[in-house]
């Protein structure tokens, strides 16, 4: 039997699957298990989508361009107009969600070997593109107490090597909901431009910013127009993850070029998808302001519950979903593992992402954990104070 | 300004890319252009397929499992099952159309600088897949005096080195339509078994067999059931190209778990093509019968008027919709430009895929040509009138 390969032993498996036998088993239990370890959101996907699926009415459904389909192209490059990113249909392509797009980047700017730096924790996935890209992601720490702001310009530069090929970031930040500000992004700049360096933005959560703070994207660094590629996703923005629809945006037109031929040997993006992705665009401000003000209720109740909880440090993060939540216990793998397995509070309990899948550091975030405020608040309430009753009784309790 | 990759660079360019501006100055001018050169059928999706796109009725488009809709899985399985395979659907994965599976079976198996042997022509985004993963393709030449039967025991394993991890055939053929006999896979067991390699079976076109010939899956091969990796898409048999739904299957527990991995570092393939796919399961016996009816219709007639055009040979392939045909000119890639460029006949023209893409053997198939006859008989009619008065006043004609 020939063996599998070194790089598919070298994937990370993800962070959260050796806890998924034990939420299986609660739930067989008859045990109501909240998921706040997961970025799915409950959000309606918006109407004008759903109604763009079903009023689809041709005969084939045919290959789209393997950059996407021009129409859609062509309305996403307005969507970005209105919100001040310079763009047209040529300086992008239509991926297969995100994750595509930051694949598709890292093996056309990276080579096997070489090194991409990023603030720790980061999404763990990047792992996993990288290995596949053969090439290594370098953290550089961020830390809670500073609600997990951009490392010192000192401590980025200090892991600069000759194999430096780039940065990469998540902004607003997967998993601490960090937003960087327009000031930490002129410190990137002058990171990149003194370096000569890629600067991945991964900007998928662009839309969920709170307390009326301004997301400012990376293309809009003056400068490094060639530098900066921008990864996106409709995933999020319009609570349509399934139809696995991104894309990669850049000003650098060998960078459009490469990755177009790592689309082309894929044939192209979802159809269906791209559909959808189009339609959603139309969405109504309306329905913006409403996910907005539900999740800056949930994210304030939720911080608000947790900090009251002794022991427990919450960051108020601005934006995304997230945040990354410090826990009086000795070790938060086992700490969501005992949540799962033996503990239960009015036949419920919670399953959260112990940070240490977002740390390549180890040992760092031994104490930490994800939280996706991804809830209802009914079901965040209850959440909380399942999690709280938890910490009152775990035998790990530091 | 930061360089592309290594690998980017050495990404092949779709073999079709450089003639498209021709074939987009050709319209412009008014030109109908007959396209033969893509594997995009004309065959409408079945109604049961397009039914359950309209009737699509979730709140929210959600991330599926990794590894698909279990609902989906099972049901394929049944599908196959049906077919003579036997497998069940933990032994499989959903991916992103056959490309990924292409892609996550070779970054699963193969180790970036080790081989892959496959009959020479083939299909020519194996390269790109094989680049992605930093691998070697390695081919055989087979011969359109054989029509692309599989070559000689001896001459692939001449090929095999100490670096050789697999071989990779797809069956029926893209490009030459060859339909490998049980009698030749036997052969290539045998390879498999003597030498531990991997074989991976690419089996998109499966339905598409002609004459009442049978299709012999390389997963019914005994003894090398460890070895064996099918690679399969919904997007031929259902005419869905654009759902971008495929497959990874295996009776071997590792490449399923490894593979695995890379699914959830791209988190789920596209929602509702696997709705779609799952709904196609169900399209009746009858809608393939009158598409095997109508592919004979057209392959008869193509391949008997092409090899009455003197100069000309058109093996008849007994699978898939494409053929490779030798013409009596200079070099098919010139002659595919002039087509485009500066021939009309009743202001209509032909595009051809020139065979010099699908082998990576300099100088090979340099007077061959891939058709795919993927067009209404009548179109088909005008096409090849229209190829047959180009023979005549081509000026590299041979």
């Amino acid at each position: 039997m020939p063996s599998i390969s070194e790089k598919g032993r070298a994937m990370p498996a993800s962070p959260i699957r050796k806890l998924v036998p034990y939420a299986e088993e609660a739930k067989r239990k008859g045990r109501k298990v909240y998921h706040l370890n997961i970025g799915q959101p409950d959000i309606p996907t918006p109407d004008v989508a759903l109604k763009a699926i079903r009023n689809f009415n041709l005969r084939v459904i045919e290959y789209s361009h393997s950059a996407g389909n021009e129409s859609y192209r062509r309305k996403l490059a307005e969507y970005y107009q209105k919100i001040g990113i310079r763009v047209d249909h040529t300086e992008m392509l239509i991926t297969t969600g995100g994750s595509e797009a930051v694949l598709f980047a890292l093996m056309s700017c990276v080579n096997p070997g070489e090194e991409v730096i990023t603030p720790e924790p980061f999404y763990a996935n990047y792992n996993g593109f990288a290995t596949s890209a053969g090439i290594k992601v370098v953290p550089v720490a961020s830390y809670i107490e500073d609600d997990f702001a951009l490392p010192p310009i000192t401590e980025i530069e200090k892991k600069i090597t000759p194999e430096t090929k780039g940065i990469i970031i998540c902004n607003p930040n997967n998993p601490t909901g960090y937003l960087y500000s327009k000031e930490e992004l002129l410190v990137l700049r002058d990171i990149v431009k003194r370096h000569d360096l890629f600067l991945f933005s991964d900007e998928v959560y662009r839309e969920f910013c709170y307390d009326g703070a301004e997301h400012y994207s990376a293309m809009n660094l003056e400068g490094i127009e060639n530098n900066v590629i921008m990864l996106d996703s409709v995933s999020k923005r319009y609570s349509e993850c399934g139809v696995r629809i991104g894309a990669l945006i850049s000003k650098n037109r060998d960078v459009i070029s490469t990755a177009l031929k790592f689309a082309q040997a894929r044939l192209s993006p979802p159809g269906l998808g791209q559909v959808v992705g189009e339609a959603s665009i139309d969405t109504p401000q309306e329905y913006f302001k409403e996910v907005n003000r539900e999740y800056t209720e949930r994210r304030n109740y939720m911080v608000d519950t947790l900090n009251n909880i002794p022991g427990v440090y919450c960051p108020k993060p601005k934006g995304a979903f997230y945040t990354v939540v410090k826990l009086p216990v000795d070790d938060a793998d086992k700490f969501a593992q005992w949540l799962l397995e033996s503990f239960e509070y009015k036949n419920q309990t919670v399953m959260v992402a112990p940070a240490s899948g977002f740390y390549s550091t180890p040992g760092s975030g031994k104490n930490e954990v994800r939280i996706a405020y991804v809830l209802k608040i009914d079901d965040l309430k209850n959440a909380m104070e399942t999690l709280a009753e938890a910490l009152k009784v775990y035998p790990g309790r530091k």
